[in-house]
Formats: structure tokens, sequence, C-alpha cells
């Protein structure tokens, strides 16, 4: 079959690959379309030794004809971690796309039928890819209180940035979007201030809770200077890089660092479905995988939207 | 009146000190007995830009012979910050020997009335010495949830570290202690495991919160190496050093980092009083307030316990 495959050196559409085989439990799904994300861009400079196809966000349709996406943290489901509801972090489970599984930029996939959920028809193929992401940025909501009123700042007007905004502004939060890029900062939304980098340090230490989605390592230096005493930073970047920074800011003034990775998929799905959130802005293009290359390098330009394949 | 002073170059036992003023709603107390911290020996060596009278740990009888322990935090309670009840971290405070304000290495000293807190009889001096840094230890549960059963790793075998061992033992957990002294080591109390920090590597991953009480930054690189995913690590050291560092795990674990800085005085004052900690053999020695300039270099010994001066 068809699909984008990272050998350790280089990523390449292949046509020759194996059809993936179930493990028990699992189902094989005919992919629509997948999206292109920073860390797909990230295995393919060399970071976490993946090899494999790549992608892990998508949208596919069962044996039956059901559109479905799928939770990308495949769990064994017995050890005392998953035991504990931290399935998502099983110290043995493979990653789609990412840990020790093919990912979704290829004709079949196969995923274990419990990680499904169902697309409702009012979902594009195209919005749909952004469930994975949107989830997310769903899961710093779980984590940190954010309802009317809070006080939050995203650094990073990038495609996590954005979906983080759109969610913080979900929950009724007066949010501050800082960025780099006057085209992103214009995707922020109705009712979203926004401040350029160079500007945020005017901007006081107001934040309750500051979202870091820059995708660099210096952005937590920044969220110390923005956040409140007490408050919390989401850091949502995974930055493959070691960094120089004075933590004593987080002790003297009681700041709680909290990571953020996969979250919940039903808020991400509920929210696209009522228009709550609109994504399509988001979208820069549309090429089918046998443009897969093409794709991943449009992807990687300097502030280029999200990139989508399609596939069925 | 007689002091420790620190004039930004040198600490030197003055004699020639005017006698504190007190602001409004402020008492003058006689000073009994204070103790010497790590703090005291990193604002010697010109960290925080301090100049004045040191200490900031200390007991203390007021006018009416009654004796007290004074919160360090000087807070405005009149801003945003304070209405919220953060006033420990008041914009505009002052504190006690450390920022802006005479500390209690003194005959006597000025702090406002709402700070004092009475200390009981069967409190001696010198434990009662150990009321504001045991308040620290004590503000970790008061942000972390640490009962029966929670596994606690606390890293450092200083006196901070062996504070915070104590209380999370006194809450019941499962504690190991780690650290580089096997005397200190010794100190840790019955049902604490303990461990050298060479050996620490070996423990695996099994705590849910690691508590960061080393001193150094590099404390926190070792506590992400045995904090479960989605565990705590509460950091206590102030390093005020730059330090790099690889903040990935910290987003892939989704592990919560907690600045945490002064507590509640009234937890620790009970603890001491119903001998549920017993700090006497955290102490080093005890010296007249006249050999202050020798308290702090036995405290700057490498391995110094508590070193307490004797005032009144």
């Amino acid at each position: 079959m068809k699909g984008m495959y990272y050998d350790g050196q280089v990523a390449r559409l292949r046509h020759d690959l194996p059809e993936p085989r179930p493990f028990p439990g699992e189902v094989v799904l005919r992919v629509r379309a997948a999206g292109v994300c920073g860390t797909d861009l990230q295995i393919t400079r060399g970071y976490f030794g993946f090899r494999g196809v790549l992608g892990h966000e998508f949208v596919a349709e069962d044996a039956g004809g059901r559109r479905v996406a799928a939770e990308i943290n495949f769990a064994c489901h017995a050890c005392t971690t998953c035991a504990r509801g931290d399935s998502n972090h099983c110290p043995t489970r493979t990653v789609l796309g990412i840990v020790g599984r093919d990912g979704a930029m290829a004709e079949l996939v196969s995923v274990p039928e419990r990680n499904l959920h169902a697309v409702p028809e009012v979902v594009s193929d195209a919005e749909a890819v952004f469930i994975e992401p949107l989830a997310a940025a769903f899961r710093m909501v779980e984590q940190v209180e954010v309802s009317a009123g809070t006080a939050v700042c995203v650094l990073g007007d990038g495609k996590l940035g954005l979906l983080c905004t759109y969610v913080a502004r979900d929950r009724g939060a007066r949010v501050t979007l800082v960025g780099r890029h006057a085209d992103k900062l214009a995707l922020a939304g109705a009712g979203v201030a926004t401040c350029t980098s160079r500007d945020a340090g005017a901007l006081g230490r107001p934040f309750d809770v500051v979202v870091e989605a820059t995708g660099s390592a210096a952005g937590l230096a920044q969220a110390l200077t923005l956040v409140r005493p007490r408050g919390v930073i989401v850091l949502k970047s995974t930055v493959a890089a070691r960094y120089e920074i004075d933590l004593a800011p987080v002790v003297v003034d009681e700041v709680r660092v909290v990571g953020s990775r996969c979250g919940p998929f039903p808020p991400a799905i509920a929210a696209l479905a009522a228009r709550r959130i609109d994504v399509r802005p988001l979208i820069q293009a549309e090429l089918p995988l046998d443009q897969a290359e093409a794709a991943l390098r449009l992807a990687g330009e300097p502030g280029a939207r999200k990139v989508l394949l399609r596939v069925g």
C-alpha cells in the first residue's frame, strides 16, 4: 500500500508498504484524510527515534463505512498505571506514528477498537483531522481551572496556540494571544486580545494562566514574566532541547508548571459539531497522499498553517 | 543595639544599630533566639541585594512577656493580590531580613502585630526557632495531596529536606529520603527509607510526589527521573542560578512542578507542641549573639545542621 514512511534518514512516499496486520482488539481502517503536525516534522529531523509510517491526526472509515477518529496512545490496559486511569501514560504503550506504531499517512491504519470515536456527519473530513490536536488543547482545561473571567495568556500563534486560544475562549476566559505573525494573530477570533511577542513585556503580570505553546524552549522564561504569583503555566510544547533557565521565580512566586499532552476526544468533537470552535481558517492547503513529500515541505515552511493530506 | 548586619560586602556584628521604629500596626519585640538559614548565607554571598540586619527565623517576647513567633512577609493588605488571599505574594511586601526589612538577629525587631503567633510553653526557644522553616515544609501539604499511602521522595538531606521528610511522615506518607550524608540520613526518623544520591537511580519512578530540597539547580533533573507520570515535583530550593535542563519530560509525562515557599505557622506550632515532630536532633550548636559571625561561619560549613543564636 501507499504511505509516507520515515526510515531514520528521510521521509518518503512509498508504494510497497505491507498492509497493517491488526493486533487483537484492533481494526483496520481506511484512511480518508490526515494532518501534518509539528511532531511529524520533528520526527523527520531525527527526534524520537521513530521509524515507520508517519501521522497521528486523521479521519478514517471502518469496515461498515462509519467515519471515525482515534486516540493515539495504545495502552496495555493491564498495568498499575492503566489501572490508575492513566492509560495515556502506560509505560509499555505505543503511540500512533510516534512510538513503535505505523501512523495514518497511509491508505490503511490499524488501531485498537476502544480508541475509536464516531465523527458526526456535520463535521467534515478536513475538520475531523483537527480532533486530535483540539483534544490536546482541551486537555489543558481538564488540568487547570479555566472559566468565565480567568485571565489566560497563550504564547505562540502556531496551530496549537490558536487551538488553545479557541478552547480558553470557549470556556469564557479573557484571552490574550501573543505571537509573531500578524496573519496568525488575525486568526485569534472575536473577543481575543492579541499582542506581538515584542510588546508582551508591557502586559505586566496579570495572568492567572499562561499557556506555553511557542514550540521554543525560551517560551517558559517568557511565561514566567507574565504569570501572576500562584498562577499556572501550562507547558504544551514538547521541545527536544536543553535550555538554560533560572527557576527561582517558580519557587518565590509559587508558580505551578503543568505539563500537558494528549487530551479527551469527546469535548473536541462536540465543540466542532456545535460550531462553537471553527478550525477551518487554520487550513493552509489540502494535497493528495501522492504529494505527501511536498506536503511535509510546505508544512515546514515558516508560518505555515495546517497542511492536510487527502487519502481516500 | 546589637545586631548582625550585612552591608552588601560583609556580615558583621554591630553594636551601634538604631533601635527599630515600628510602622503603624507593628510591635517591637525583644528577640530571645534566632536561627541561621541557608537564605542568610546566600544573602551574605550577595544574592537578593539585601542590606540590613539578617535573620528571619526567631522567637521573641512582646511587651507583656508573651513568647511569640512571627510570619515573615509583611504585606499591604490592601491590593488585589492581598484581597485574593495571597498576602504572602503582595507585590509591595517587605520580607523580614530578606527584602527591605531589618531581621531578627538583633536585640529588638519590629513586626506587624497580625503576623504574630503565640508559642506554647511546651515548645522551647530552640524548637520555636524552627517554626518558620517547619511552616515552609507544611506549605507543601497545603499545595499537594500528601496522605496515608502517598509515595513521597525527598531529595536533599539538609535542614529543609529533613523538615519536609518529617511533615510527609506526619501525614502518613511512605517517605524515602535521598541525600549525600550518612549522618544526615540517620536523622530521617523511624519509618523513613533512606538512599544515597548515588543509588537513587535504582529507585525507579514510583513516586507520586518528589520534593526537591537539594539547594542545587541540578535537583530538578534528578526529580524528573523519580516522579511517576502525572506525579508532582515540589520545588523548595530557591537557587539563584541559571541551569540547563530538558523540560520535554514535564510535557510528555504531564508532570506538575509546584513552587513552594513560606507556609502556615499554626500546623507547625501544633506539631511541635504535640511532639509529633521533633526538631531537636537538627540543632548543631547554640551560640550567643556576640558570636554571630562565628555562627554564620559554622552554619556555612558543609554538612552543618541548624545553628542557633541565643539573644535574650
